[in-house]
């Protein structure tokens, strides 16, 4: 099975029917080629990215065409291998897109260990939903003692890391999420000083009171009204780290920018954006520290497994709906 | 003869009756008390930030009540002194504010030299605004030889000087102003490899033309729609310096953001502000180095210099409306 794109969802929310299924393309199933390998898919990573790159917007992916396989990390087993250093049963993660078997370019693969738990660990903490998290609040929002961190999204995948990381680097730590659930998981669980549930409460108004010095620290996922607003709040010298902008994606037309971006001129202030692979030559230290501290027991990683690459076109779109709590993942195949 | 605040210009253009003029009140005409210095105003500087000092904008400034003099930077002279190191006759600048004498606490005052050209130099050059233009392109904008460095404001007291450095710095410079006159000053006489005459060109499109591998350093004067335009034209790891927002400041109500704000994300950039005074500890660095390249040459600064402290607020008018070249500056009175 596979699915392909079949329209671009911009400036619109995702439809199932932008997705188009068939069997496997018999043609991706032969022997693999010098260099390549066959790999059976096991499990595939949502990301909010992957809707960015069926518009192919900002241009900071590989361009997508209509009938592309839709794109997505996995993790997955070979089969089959003509590139040295891979062989049958290896487990390997890479970009193998929305198909239960495929030919991959071995240079694009990377080995995983082989245990039950690598699938969902090697996508979430130590995939690009990890490092993500890692190397954007330690090497962009530059934490201090002392700091206020305000994450938005932050029962997500990205943001639960960020603030776990923010705790261990000394800030205090303020998420804002949808719902009491989401909440209470971040402040009794994951050790959040503070949790502010978006839906029932003023964010703008509850931040002014449980930081009245302002927030040192923005990491902002959403976008829209809510970045506006907490722009109102930063401090001297703030760093605000753009990763994502969920509000935004879904939203028709083009939606407004943030007026209150002015601020960081008054503020002395500073806002960022950057992409995982800008950090891919230290990927495999932020690997070892996020699997140590979580062996530790000091992070805290969740996901949320949905079975079944048939609805992954609907597992995808909760996403955009704020349905998941934690890292959001498809099972596609168990290991052999 | 003084001017005080009579109104607050928020969300509008500035009017002359936001202003109302009277003769010096003669309490603050007395003798200096221990630590003051009366001194007799010989120059103003006009200043976009004076409009948002009216509005109490970003509570970046000392707040200003409605009554007190309009404040503005200026250098005087010093008729009686009672502070040590002070004496009648000396040159000093400081926050003077809009009235041709009045007594000022020596310590926010500084000496300049007793030379003909130093109110407009100690103004414009050595002032704020050629401290803003060195530190603000120096270490926000970080130029890298090779560079292409787009200038919003180009023609204005700032721009212009940032455009000369980020040329010493080894960058490729294009400039945007409005008007021919403006445009060929500063490729002809400053040296800009390009100009943009937004008032007769489509900016973006000549951007792309110009720059087709797009903007490494873009310093922004203005924000609006120009701000926004550009942002869709940022290179990997662009430094986005605001500075200024001159379409922002007269405009009624809030206006937008700019929704390309997001593009920071896929070109992994940086969008900063700052303040001058994050700099004060450097000013005196600063200083040296541009009087240093200005009496080599390498440096033109250019001002304009109007007669007359009862013309002050239609002369600061003229700079929220682009008639101005170079750095505009009110004569009050000649140095004895």
């Amino acid at each position: 099975m596979e699915w392909r794109i079949a329209a671009r969802p911009t400036g619109r929310e995702l439809r199932v029917e932008d997705f188009s299924r068939s069997e496997s393309d018999p043609s991706t199933q032969g022997h693999p080629a010098p260099g390549e390998v066959l790999v059976r898919t096991l499990m595939l990573s949502c990301d909010p990215a992957q809707k960015g790159w069926m518009e192919n917007a900002g241009g900071y992916a590989a361009p997508t065409e209509i009938g592309d396989i839709m794109p997505a990390g996995g993790v997955g087993q070979v089969v089959e291998s003509a590139a040295s250093g891979f062989s049958a049963g290896d487990f390997v993660a890479g970009p193998l897109g929305w198909r239960d078997v495929g030919l991959v370019p071995a240079s694009v693969l990377r080995h995983v260990p082989r245990e039950a738990d690598s699938p969902q660990l090697q996508l979430g903490l130590l995939g690009s939903t990890g490092l993500t998290a890692y190397f954007g609040l330690l090497r962009i929002g530059l934490p201090q003692p002392g700091d206020t961190l305000v994450v938005t999204g932050a029962a997500g995948g990205v943001g639960s890391i960020v603030g776990q990381i923010g705790k261990m680097a000394g800030c205090r730590v303020i998420g804002i999420a949808g719902g009491p659930e989401k909440c209470r998981w971040l402040t009794e669980e994951l050790g959040f000083d503070a949790a502010i549930d978006y839906k029932s409460e003023n964010a703008k108004r509850r931040v002014k009171e449980l930081a009245p010095e302002g927030i040192d620290i923005l990491w902002d996922n959403v976008g829209g009204q809510m970045l506006d607003d907490l722009l109102a709040r930063i401090a001297r010298k703030a760093r605000i780290v753009i990763c994502g902008g969920i509000a935004r994606y879904q939203q028709p037309g083009r939606p407004a920018g943030p007026a209150n971006y002015f601020n960081i001129v008054f503020k002395s202030a500073r806002m960022e954006g950057f992409l995982m692979s800008d950090f891919a030559a230290e990927a495999d230290e932020g690997r070892a520290r996020l699997l140590k501290w979580y062996r530790e027991g000091k992070i805290i990683y969740r996901d949320e497994i949905v079975d079944g690459l048939d609805t992954a076109p609907q597992t995808l779109m909760r996403l955009f709906s704020g349905g998941n709590t934690g890292k959001l993942l498809i099972r596609v195949a168990e290991p052999t």
